[in-house]
């Protein structure tokens, strides 16, 4: 594959896949093993068990699926759902409207409510369709905590506070593909009923283990819900779950080993430290791009994501040429602006297994960037913005100390 | 994971997950990649075109579909047959089972051709079938290549030749799994009309790869299959394939680049010398299993698989205690019997990157297995049966001569 | 490297070096370090306190050389010796031979002690000299533990025996680089003062480490052994030590990790259990020469080794040829005939991280390699000897019962 | 080893061992081979070939000793050196001083010519005793090309110029360890007769391979050197190149492979590009240092080293402490000060594979190392500067064009 090499490390800042660090790399350097002898079932449980602390819940039942987030939603939505099923939906950017594009395409009756990208998702609308739904033909309300394609973070407790204040018993689906293992997530405490997320993201694996949490109330949904569905069936699984041999098919073997190692690199670090180490990120980031004057595709402080930054760029500049010129000559990775925001913004994946000095690497080379297409932003003064910041916030190592 | 630790290499001989060779566990060993760079694009643009030969086909198009061997089933299932759809299933074994309740569930009405397991296909009930079925209501013939519990392999060019003395539209869908890249086969020649199989089988490679090969009949099928799909979706592909980005999600690019060599590999070695490898050692087997005076759960030589033989244990013994004890004595990973052959054989998985002394090895494993679990073999005498062959065909190695 | 490939795994019998378990090759994939960071010396620390462990030695001081076995020989010569030092050396097979012309070369009068190749030391002789070394003329005696040409196992207990019997202070320097780790060895109780090994031998790991140990005799004839030496020198590491760096030099970080693994792997199964392993490997592969009507060229059982087995072939086949058969045909490597034996013996190396099944395909491999070049071996003789004797000896893993 | 874990990626800037790239490590993530196998000496032919163009020879003979690249230094000296022999050799920093030190133990006489830490050889000496040596006592001139402790090389160009204009016979042995494949080197033009350096640097793998080249005056030398060597005796070697299967001993199989990606990747880039590379990201560096308002250690601009940058702290700070607090907060190693500019200056190593964007964030995190330590840098403002120049140097990654 000649035309990928390039000297020294590709700098990697796409808001997934992220980089894999060495220790899970190390992982999953290895070769198959027979997933039904004792070793595996006795692997998987201990994942079963730990994977439930990133959901942060007690009482949710994990699902390990080989897939995508694309296949995790389908899991969420095909077990706890049946065809013809009301739903609520934010679209609030391109994933937000792939997830409704697969809703509606499972057959359920989507009520769309859509925000101005770069917007949240909009609660008043949802207190709207609450209040006036007294027979409660909302099945599900169903969210993107973080939308990857304008840096968005929605508020995940008022939409609980909402449900909750008008007792209204729908389901809360949570998409936080780019969120869980990273933002603040509350499973149990904010009613979650399914949350899922990718091996990809955050957890900073390797593309290829959808995992999936359900509450009970989503277990007890699944009982009844009439969406086709075999190979997302939690049912194949609750059925091995029970013969201790968990399996309904063959798991990679290599993503088992490293999840385990994922979630240990998680835990030593302490899961709050890893969310305020995103939080610093996040806010290092917003600070270079007002010091370059220009503007954050997220509109209001409350909506800013620590997870990705989706910068607009000025008119008379094609975004996709950054993320060009970042590839072809500093060998950094960039998001591509998507759909309605394509040429409009370039995104800043600040996500999974990732220092300040990367971060500050990544800011060095927007900046040159930029000016290699035509923006006179003044070289230093992102990253030096970040680095006042990061200076004042940067905790030590605690294994170094 | 203490307890997996054994001194020496396992010798892992299920029929699946299999043995990787190093230079694929090598390719695999990286960082995550953008896959929306133009490295990405441009390598997935070299496997589609390869992964086309070890289907034997011109005029399919492939899919790399990131799942398992089932969710490949439902691929092959739902893009090209609608709910209510009638389509004939052969029943000789646990897989072919299984595909069995997916297609009941997806809610097609499924004949269901049984045999006794340890049987091929019934094709005469198939020939009854197709001859009666004047008004083409039978919209699919369903039939696994090679069925993994039993060490069946059902002769598809005799399928085909039915469907076209009968002039049946019927399509073709075949469970490849234990097959491709093992056994001879030739979808254009055979008139296949979908074929996959997965990643961690005779490719070699680790779990999550579905590969599916559709005709242009199936693509032509696909365009009014009413079965809800998005997930599985092949014109969520195609979208991507014609705008030359591949992608509708997220690929393991660890898994992408693995394929690049295990396609290598295959080529260099040669496909139709893969196979011969794969005859070779199937026939090895046979004659061990004969040599200790065991029976093959196979019927008759015309079904024998080179892939993987089930291995029938006197009445006394269980053949769960064979795999236990090959696990926990000698580092040994047989595949147990399932379901109704479950406790009386025992499975040799000989597919996939594999050589001649492995076998004698794992073969030489078996025989003290066998005695320690109560049947009074002779020792070496599998070993001596299956190298008076292996002597006599196995090829130099081309590379050393 | 195109003509190394061939399908399945290579079967690697050469007494050196030697196969890599998984969990070594894993813990070396990683990137460099600083060695001056605290990181390493605290690795190091340990390292050098386990290590001890595999020489038995509580009082010997180890060194982690960047070298292999023909520096650690240096290593252990230049650090105790002087230029026209007398010191007594066996020559026994072709790797005594080379310790020995490196003796010569570095200045020393050596007391060639010669025995037939296939013999083990001559220790009348040994006890000849010393009783008549009333003045201690000779300074050390230097015997390899275990001949790898040969396959030969002298007795360092006797050895030190005889210098206890006269009284003689000669300092005991031993070759143990395909015995350590492998073989029965006690540096204290036996009384040796140098001692070193390879890690690609019985440690499993790639070449590139000596590891040296010195006996609190050895150190302080450190202190005045005249022998020119900078890269070897003992002072220079003890420097180092004490300052708690530990390293004059920059080390290889990844050997520095696989050690800590190789280690930690040999604890896990238990020095002993390894030991008794070997023994067991050793003794079935001289049950199948024996089958195969061979001759071993170790004349005496008293000096069979566990580590390695020359087989003596019938004075029609040219050893050499057996040799590139099994590597052209088989992918099996096995070890030429060197010097005096050369084209009349080739050899088995049966050490480091190996089990029984390997073993058997080795030797299932050799029987077939003994056909084809024309030695009329029952196949599947050898296999059975060794199986009926490995069956009744081989322990359940203790990790797994 | 727990306390070396910090979240995301190690930024690796001391001056050796340098970072790895990808293709190395994956290159060496294999077991082990037999070397005496075909395989092998085919696979080093390669690297004696190719691992001249390195040292810009055509008739230099190549050696790939398994040790580091102090015993490379032994190498260069015993093979061509007797005790009692004149050499000129220059003091200039900390590892000059370790050269000389070994030269002086392995018992030559030593004209050692010193000049301050941070200027480079005093040739104007050099010249005097050229001129004074009539008799031509001085057998060799011994020079490190880039004294790693001070960040200084020297103009090897003038020193050639000077033995040619008095014309001198002593021979010419260079250490090039911290300048071969990153600096510009010209064995021939220059007319080194020894050149070395070891593979953790500039061809960024792991420690354990010294490699050293001879010119056919030093294999002429090698012929009377009366120094005692076996190890490191050139004559091993080649009487294995004459017998085609090249190595004396053991080497490491995983480093052979490693060179050989690792001189595909250097002539992939081109090795002027590589010289290149290294020289904009030397000048970068130099310029940040500016900008800080912090002197070089290297006193004047011809001798300013493009692998390493010694950085002079105030007197008032402690460059340990900068050292320390870049590991314990910012997962960044810098190089300590050693010996005489213990305390007063920190190392940044800019050699190896790497690239612009990663020596960027190194910068912004010494910016912030520094506020920690108490000097009043203005964030940014390095980075600033070095990314001006940057931009404006930075070429095309050519396969991405």
């Amino acid at each position: 594959m000649d035309f990928v090499y390039g000297p020294g490390k590709n700098h990697l800042f796409v808001p997934g896949p992220v980089n894999i660090p060495e220790p899970v790399i190390r992982a999953m350097n290895r070769n198959n093993e027979d997933y039904r002898s004792p070793a595996i079932p006795a692997l998987t449980k201990t994942l079963l068990e730990d994977v439930k602390k990133i959901f942060k819940t007690t009482s949710g039942t994990p699902f390990l699926i080989p897939t995508t987030g694309t296949g995790a939603w389908e899991s969420a939505l095909t077990n706890t759902l049946s065809p013809g099923d009301r739903i609520v939906s934010f679209l609030i950017g391109q994933f937000s409207l792939l997830w409704i594009d697969q809703q509606q395409r499972l057959n359920f009756r989507v009520d769309v409510v859509e925000s101005e990208w770069g917007r949240g998702a909009d609660l008043d609308a949802l207190a709207s369709k609450l209040e006036a739904d007294r027979s409660h033909t909302i099945k599900a309300v169903c969210i993107v905590h973080n939308e990857t394609a304008t840096g968005v973070t929605n508020d995940l407790a008022a939409v609980r506070k909402l449900l909750d204040e008008y007792r209204h018993p729908a389901l809360l689906l949570v998409d936080g593909v780019s969120s869980i293992c990273a933002l603040d997530f509350r499973m149990d405490e904010w009613g979650v009923d399914v949350a899922l997320t990718g091996s990809q993201k955050a957890l900073s694996m390797p593309t290829g283990m959808g995992i999936v949490c359900a509450s009970p109330k989503a277990m007890e949904a699944a009982k009844t819900a009439k969406s086709v569905r075999v190979f997302f069936d939690w049912n194949d699984y609750l059925k091995f779950y029970k013969l201790g041999t968990y399996w309904p098919y063959t798991p990679s073997i290599q993503l088992l080993y490293g999840l385990r190692t994922a979630l240990d690199l998680l835990f030593e670090e302490g899961l709050d430290n890893v969310i305020a180490r995103h939080s610093r990120l996040g806010k290092a980031t917003r600070l270079a791009v007002e010091a370059w004057g220009l503007k954050n595709c997220t509109q209001r402080e409350e909506w800013f994501s620590d997870t990705v930054t989706a910068v607009v760029v000025p008119s008379y500049i094609n975004s996709a040429d950054v993320v060009k010129r970042a590839w072809t000559r500093y060998n950094l990775s960039l998001g591509l602006g998507l759909n309605k925001v394509a040429g409009k913004v370039f995104r800043i994946g600040h996500l999974g297994n990732l220092n300040e000095l990367q971060l500050l690497g990544c800011l060095s080379g927007v900046e040159m960037v930029l000016r290699d297409v035509g923006y006179p932003v003044k070289l230093g003064s992102g990253v030096a913005a970040a680095a006042a910041y990061l200076r004042n916030s940067t905790p030590m190592i605690t294994s170094r100390i």
